[in-house]
């Protein structure tokens, strides 16, 4: 019925009216198409069609194409256990490749590691621990060629604030590390489950500006908490924010500040700096800054053994426990409140590591050119966690220091994952008692030298100067985490982000079209300063779906382009206002409360006395109007395959009626 | 600089070019205009123009315009108090109307009041208060001129399970009532703070399609609690859902029916639904469905009286206390854990009591043409509940069976309202001993007859024959409400909405065009199958804003498109594909990560060897892309106002080459 918008006979005349006037532009020639209308579909077949479109974008079942049986298997198995893939095409120059790249994300990983374990009021070992088992897990089932497994800065810190607020690590020590393997075991759990039930673009929930500002917030908060070791202040604030810590700094001025501990602190953070600067003059010379934490724990560890500088005040880390990580099954609540309380940070926690990851994976992946399945990536991050949460890790995920320069010291497969938990390993079974003369404030050192990297100045520059809402965004994250706390910040970030998306498709854009002269182009009159408005129409076009929560705004937005032109009609005198037309292409959908706006617009029009005309409604939106009857109300002859053949079409009737 | 995306040089070849092809046709031929660029924004002005268009859609300045001071002032007056608006065109003719129309919905409304009390387990005196000090005070601030405002089913049965769940209404009275004012007066903070913030949008958020469903499931579990004052149960559960309550009533089938309520209830049923069946048939004679109840009310009653059937176990209404509402600002929780529930409790009731008085008015306006504003609506009704608060009314609202009747009877303004208002007022003051014989199945009979039309079973098959994704919200509210309890259904009503908006944002259309032949209209593939490939060409249109939320999957579905047209392509031996044109008309908005994600998709393009084109992108769009030197990285020239010219310009292009 539709498809015959404009009468066979009607077509035939305006074929004949146009052919006799030569000087007329043939860009308004109306095309014999009509607004097409898909095949119906029924309940089940359009649920299905939905579901994979909004859960296999990816269409993970292509390579199984067209293959034999056996190979299907094969392809399925090397799927699920991705080393499979790669180890078969192993050989000696990617080996090379990935032992160089392995020891020297070893060398970066066992300083660091040591120093977030105390961001998240652990012992330091716990730091190792996840070094080892979590890249071990990684290597088997992960996908990305360069992510360098193991625990990270911002997670650390968002994972011990929230410890922190249900136990205090030094008065409930048992209970402080119960909770940490079970919030580990429920992100491992929330990871997996996300990338079971391909749910995976939840991650994107969080928008890039929000990160940044979190990110760049938890790095000023990290910087802050070393302090601590910096000064070598024994009475420091609990909590993160910015005036507590600076209270409790300048509180402990007087006789809290340990000079030595200063030196070795700035010392060697202006050696970490310079092998940094190093790094970055000169690409080739990367391994600089990656061996240059190992070589200041050596050199501060044996200068404080040597002067006994320990005996002065400098805080050293005393005692790592020996040996590689032991059962932690037995901790893990699997009852009662400290559960629920354990899911509520495993949840948290889990998913701001796996924003991290991915966003490592995808960067990487982006610059190799090779294809990564962000759902496969969660399932193997999450396994990861949940094992180590078994064993005395805490929660794991990519790094993107460390990532960076796996990638330049050139390693091939995940196989340096490999290496460097061996090595890491090697270290826990026989080199900690070595650490026990490490000062505290090189530890600290290392951190600041780490985080500074995560203030991303330049991609706030950039958002300030792309889109300011976004900037908001951005510094309401980054001043949520410093002057309250990691939580607040992040609560600010997802709020933004959620009411971003909601004002998006609330308050659709809504513009008023004009004609480009001598074309039957319409465009964005706000935009084309030169179209101009067509006596006796209003063009507007609706930017968005129309559903139940833009419905009403789309209706009342709509009328008031038109008094506003009428108006304007009125005070300039031009001929009243005839038609409306809706440019519908950008519309998408439509639902029931959509179609009852336009039912009233409609109604509101009639009063008026000006015709509702539509202009090429999308598919799905076609199929809605129809089966709602709305075409028959507004007649079928109202639906135009363009905006230039309605304004042809209408002009000619208003011609005829002259 | 972007504004000659075509050099001018170029531009002159290429008309040239079509001047000495003849045969071309001229809808391909490149217009002269650049793709525009709106002026720049400061940050300040930028966001000033998003806040009012997002919360000032309805310009409410707009009658001030041209106006002198004084005026002005009288404006702002009348808009505060729209009594002083239609007050003053008051005339005889108008009282007239009203009295007839309050008289009419004041003889509906008390038998419902008494019932409604009941379903939020309040005495039934509450419900008459509420209709007598609410209504004044809307008839005041409210600019509707056909609402009826009271109790209503839905919301006192929402009410009543929200406040059972925190205090037994048997055991706990005093609570229970304190806590029923508490929420009253958030609920109408809620509603007043909605409409002062001008967020009255929020409720838009609650899709039209989850409201059906949730209407139809609240009415099936209204009408089954009232299967105890209709069967004279004693022993009746607590609990709302199908399953308990059908136990409830075949457990006591031997001993606990009584069928002298049985008869009167049924008797009086249906003489009830004749009258609606009457009134229905015959407009004319909407009075007699609207004055039945209290017909059956003083009928029934009599019969007791004279019967004694009370002492026959027929269970009586007993005892109304007489006079008008005294005061309960005493009563209402200011502080402690009970000061949470109740705000707890208020901001849900008071919402989904916003949604159907807003829908109502909605609904009225348009049938009567004026404008209504929601925001201002919203402040009166929150004002209206918050001085209910404080003298024992619960909360009340818009009722659409009184409203209808209202309207019907010929109501004028809003003073029909108060005439309702004081004919309840007279009743407590004077009548009400004269109920204490009234036996609780008349109250049943009344108010499953009231809540039959909530079922609104037509417009389910319509939501059916439209938008399964819409039916399957419907139900999932309907069974949640039936099968499990009030809160339920809302939640998932709620949830299913939410869920909606967030697929529609992360999920946008990605569709492939084809060349409709003869003409340079460029349309969907699906939708128009007659369309066709242009060969070297893939053209895809992005149909949303393209943010955070999505960037990731619009990136990805292009490249899919192009990775499945490369196979196609490859296996029928046609050119390769050289060209991606985007086509970005319906591309409202872009933010930092979407932009991001382009230069992702120019990045692999390039490393196949393909250009990638962008054609129309509106007005923030190309700002944006400037502002990032995205425009620089693809280049000017890459960017066209119509695919149209983009195809033709770029074919000449590679004719050049070849």
């Amino acid at each position: 019925m539709v498809r015959s918008a404009v009468d066979e006979s009607e077509t035939k005349e305006l074929d004949l009216a146009i052919l006799s006037s030569s000087r007329r532009w043939s860009d308004n020639l109306p095309s014999s198409y009509k607004v097409g209308l898909p095949p119906r579909q029924r309940l089940v077949s359009e649920f299905l069609d939905k579901l994979k479109e909004t859960l296999f974008t990816d269409d993970p079942l292509r390579p199984y194409k067209n293959q034999k049986r056996s190979r299907q298997f094969i392809i399925g198995l090397q799927s699920l256990f991705p080393i499979l893939k790669w180890g078969s095409e192993y050989n000696f120059i990617k080996l090379k490749g990935d032992v160089i790249a392995g020891l020297t994300i070893a060398s970066l990983c066992i300083p660091q590691d040591i120093g977030y374990a105390k961001l998240a009021n652990l012992d330091p070992q716990y730091g190792l621990y996840s070094s080892f088992v979590s890249p071990m897990v990684y290597a088997v089932l992960g996908s990305s060629r360069d992510i360098a497994i193991g625990p990270v800065a911002v997670v650390s810190l968002l994972l011990g604030t929230l410890l922190q607020n249900e136990f205090d690590y030094t008065k409930n020590r048992a209970e402080y590390y119960s909770l940490a393997f079970t919030a580990t075991f429920f992100a491992g759990v929330t990871e997996a489950a996300l990338g079971c039930l391909r749910l995976g673009f939840l991650i994107d929930f969080l928008s890039h500006a929000a990160i940044i500002g979190f990110m760049g917030g938890a790095a000023i908060t990290i910087g802050l908490q070393q302090l601590k070791g910096f000064l070598g202040i024994k009475n420091f604030t609990k909590k993160t924010d910015i005036i507590s810590v600076m209270k409790s700094v300048w509180g402990s001025v007087h006789h809290g500040w340990n000079w030595q501990t200063i030196l070795i602190g700035i010392a060697f953070l202006i050696f970490l700096l310079l092998a940094k600067y190093i790094g970055k003059k000169k690409r080739s010379l990367f391994w600089v800054p990656a061996i240059a934490p190992l070589i200041s724990i050596i050199l501060s560890t044996f200068f404080v053994y040597i002067t006994h500088a320990n005996k002065h005040g400098v805080q050293i880390v005393n005692h790592i426990k020996k040996g590689i990580n032991p059962s932690s099954a037995h901790q893990i609540y699997f009852s009662g409140s400290n559960l629920v309380k354990g899911v509520k940070i495993g949840v948290v926690s889990g998913m701001i590591a796996l924003t991290e990851a991915v966003a490592i994976g995808r960067t990487f992946a982006a610059m190799k050119d090779y294809q990564l399945d962000g759902n496969k990536e969660m399932v193997a991050l999450g396994t990861m966690n949940i094992i180590g949460s078994l064993t005395s890790c805490y929660i794991s995920t990519g790094s993107f220091s460390r990532s960076a320069v796996n990638y330049m010291a050139g390693c091939q497969t995940a196989a340096s994952n490999i290496v460097m938990s061996i090595a890491v390993g090697l270290t826990l079974a026989v080199l900690t008692p070595l650490f026990k003369y490490t000062p505290n404030a090189i530890l600290s050192s290392i951190i600041i030298n780490a985080v500074i990297g995560l203030i991303d100045y330049n991609a706030a520059i950039l958002i300030w100067k792309v889109d300011k809402m976004d900037f908001i965004a951005c510094m309401g994250a980054f001043l949520g985490v410093v002057f309250v706390s990691v939580e607040i910040g992040l609560l600010i970030a997802v709020s933004i982000s959620f009411i971003k998306i909601l004002l998006q498709v609330t308050r659709p854009r809504i513009v008023l079209l004009g004609n480009l002269s001598r074309t039957s182009i319409y465009r964005n009159i706000q935009q084309y300063p030169e179209a101009t408005t067509v006596p006796g129409f209003v063009i507007v076009r609706v930017d968005c779906a129309i559903y139940f929560s833009n419905s009403n705004y789309v209706k009342e937005r709509i009328l008031r382009w038109l008094t506003d032109e009428e108006d304007k009609v009125r005070d300039n005198g031009q001929p009243q206002i005839k038609f409306l037309i809706v440019e519908m292409s950008p519309v998408t959908d439509i639902d029931t409360t959509g179609i009852h706006a336009l039912e009233e617009l409609h109604k509101s029009l009639k009063k008026k006395d000006i015709e509702l005309i539509l202009a090429n409604p999308g598919p799905g939106v076609m199929e809605k109007l129809q089966s709602s009857k709305f075409t028959e109300l507004i007649g079928h002859n109202k639906i135009f395959l363009t905006v230039g053949e309605a304004i042809t079409n209408c002009s000619k009737e208003v011609g005829e009626e002259a």
